[in-house]
């Protein structure tokens, strides 16, 4: 495990001369930019990611809501010696002290949900440890102790609760788990009591937006116990036409079950969205083709772009890109795109903070940058 | 004076093959974008054009609007007759007789202002003379038995005078004018009676429209005599910022008091036109930047374009032209749009009818054929 990392490198070193602006712009780019964002994993052109978290708790330990500082500091101590008592399998892990890091680049691990807005917010010993290509990572001091999180992209959630589930075992081998023999894993929040996990995958779901189809899903959803959210966790902001639907129940189902019940759901989702991509393509083709054409335009030519607006336009864009009609660009390139215009993203990447207006102009820029790539 | 044109071919040639079709839309596209719109002229980044109309009647012959369709057949036979004494005057004019033509070359001749929409609805012995350049015409059996126009590019409202006025004594040399000695020349419509001069220009106002100043202007030109109406005569539709305004008053003024009284408008409106400029650009240059680069950008990418859309589109991308801000494009290109998308020129180009969406789908695709050039 790495303690000292040359990739998260400051937002504004004082040393650095005007020459190496561009230089430290990449090498920051390629930080927001990472792997993950290819835009490849199954079911990709509607499921941008699947994530499991599993928490845990160590026992005779106060939840970190009711911790003192101290007593957050003396767990974020034993879980680094759990950590280190697996050397090997966390050698490609790196370290990060939540205290250390300036809040433009906490921005930036929230908004590549790596770690949680609360985790950004209220950070008393609370630290990240992320293996390099940022699929599975552990949070400690956030809610619970422990916050296990495996994202991969497109639909693989088997896969991320192996993976999870893994590197759970590993860590029940040094640490002693608050367990409670009907209860199961016992939590900070008495919603994640039992299996502690939840289970999400973020959609892309601008066909049933653009049919209206979308409220009468949000309704089925809770109806079999899962929620739809913005993919910030907003209730009611679907800005970009994303999606995040997760478990509400983690007490009264085994963990395969929890995966399972929303593999199958989101498999429903993606017919749902395909089908109404097809009725929109026969309904309409040049419609179809110019609302992704005019959302190209605008990126290609805008000097001042909103988030909320570049997430619509990058929205319209795919939906054309998967149907065949855009061409030319990448879902790569896209799933880049919405990381780096994000407000975190962008300060992080020129290295200073930025006012909203001096954010909507930088977003026109880098979009602009980016395209001519 | 040439009785067959071939510069005006038919619409659809039977004979026509398909190899020949984009031969046959680069020569409609030479006659829809004639050299009139190369965006020349003084002041011609606020006046795209300056015309002057001279109503004249013939002498104990009745006005069109009460004529038989013999008599205004006979008032054809008699100007053919005047035109053809001063031939040499006349050899690089063409005789266009309107019951010869389809109704979307009619529909073309309007959007050019080369005809009234009066003439084109109506026109029962009807005809068009008009030089190769087609600045100066003359248009028989209109609402008056003839309108000698001349339309100049730019701030030109002199030159116009003089120009319609020397064709004007031309004509008067073969023919006997119907004339008052208190009134002045007598004509069709009592608000005409006296000069017969109706003198114009069309203004592109956006900083105006921009800024809220408009309504307040509208007011002020009644004020003074002038009339504020959109350039194809309505009242209220505004569409691409462009503006007509013409003296509401021929009698009691002589013919130099009336170009002159609205060319000192025009000079004001001008001045505060610019001025209004020159503050959006103050306030906020990358918000006017953002409006022509987003203009640029749909023009360039979208597939389905309405002609009002595509009207304040071109408006936009004018003003950062203007302004600096938009390169890579000349005001003929928009000019030339500008016409060339019109629903007649749209439909004369294509050689055939098209519904409304054909329409929209041809405009998007022409634009984006005609900015690649």
């Amino acid at each position: 495990m790495k303690e000292k990392d040359e990739r998260w490198i400051p937002e504004r070193d004082p040393s650095m001369g005007e020459h190496t602006q561009a230089g430290c712009e990449n090498r920051r780019l390629e930080k927001i930019c990472s792997k993950f964002l290819e835009g490849t994993g199954p079911e990709a052109d509607v499921v941008i990611s699947s994530r499991v978290r599993l928490a845990r708790n160590i026992r005779d330990h106060l939840f970190p809501p009711l911790a003192s500082n101290l007593q957050r500091k003396n767990i974020l101590q034993l879980c680094r010696e759990i950590l280190q008592e697996e050397e090997e399998r966390f050698s490609r892990f790196q370290f990060l002290e939540l205290d250390s890091i300036s809040g433009v680049f906490k921005q930036v691990l929230v908004e590549k949900h790596l770690i949680s807005p609360l985790m950004a917010r209220e950070n008393v010993c609370s630290a990240l440890c992320l293996r390099e290509d940022e699929t599975l990572g552990i949070m400690i001091n956030e809610e619970d102790h422990i916050h296990i999180q495996c994202m991969l992209p497109g639909l693989q959630l088997e896969q991320a609760w192996q993976e999870a589930s893994l590197l759970d075992d590993c860590l029940e081998n040094q640490a002693s788990y608050a367990f409670h023999e009907e209860l199961g894993y016992l939590t900070a929040c008495p919603t994640t009591v039992g299996t502690g996990l939840r289970a999400s995958v973020m959609l892309h779901l601008p066909a049933l937006v653009i049919t209206r189809q979308i409220n009468r899903i949000l309704f089925a959803l809770n109806k079999v116990g899962l929620v739809l959210q913005g993919i910030y966790g907003e209730s009611t902001d679907f800005t970009g036409n994303l999606f995040q639907v997760s478990n509400q129940i983690t007490l009264g189902q085994s963990e395969d079950e929890i995966w399972q019940n929303l593999y199958g759901v989101t498999r429903q989702l993606i017919n749902q969205e395909k089908k109404a991509r097809e009725h929109l393509l026969n309904e309409g083709r040049e419609r179809l083709d110019d609302r992704s054409g005019r959302a190209l335009g605008v990126m290609r030519y805008a000097r001042v772009l909103g988030v909320q607006e570049v997430m619509q336009l990058i929205s319209d864009v795919r939906l054309g890109l998967d149907l065949g009609l855009v061409r030319d660009i990448s879902a790569g390139t896209l799933n880049k795109l919405l990381a780096l215009t994000q407000p975190g993203c962008l300060q992080y990447l020129k290295g200073r903070e930025l006012s909203a207006y001096e954010q909507d102009l930088e977003r026109a820029a880098q979009v602009q940058k980016f395209l001519d790539c």
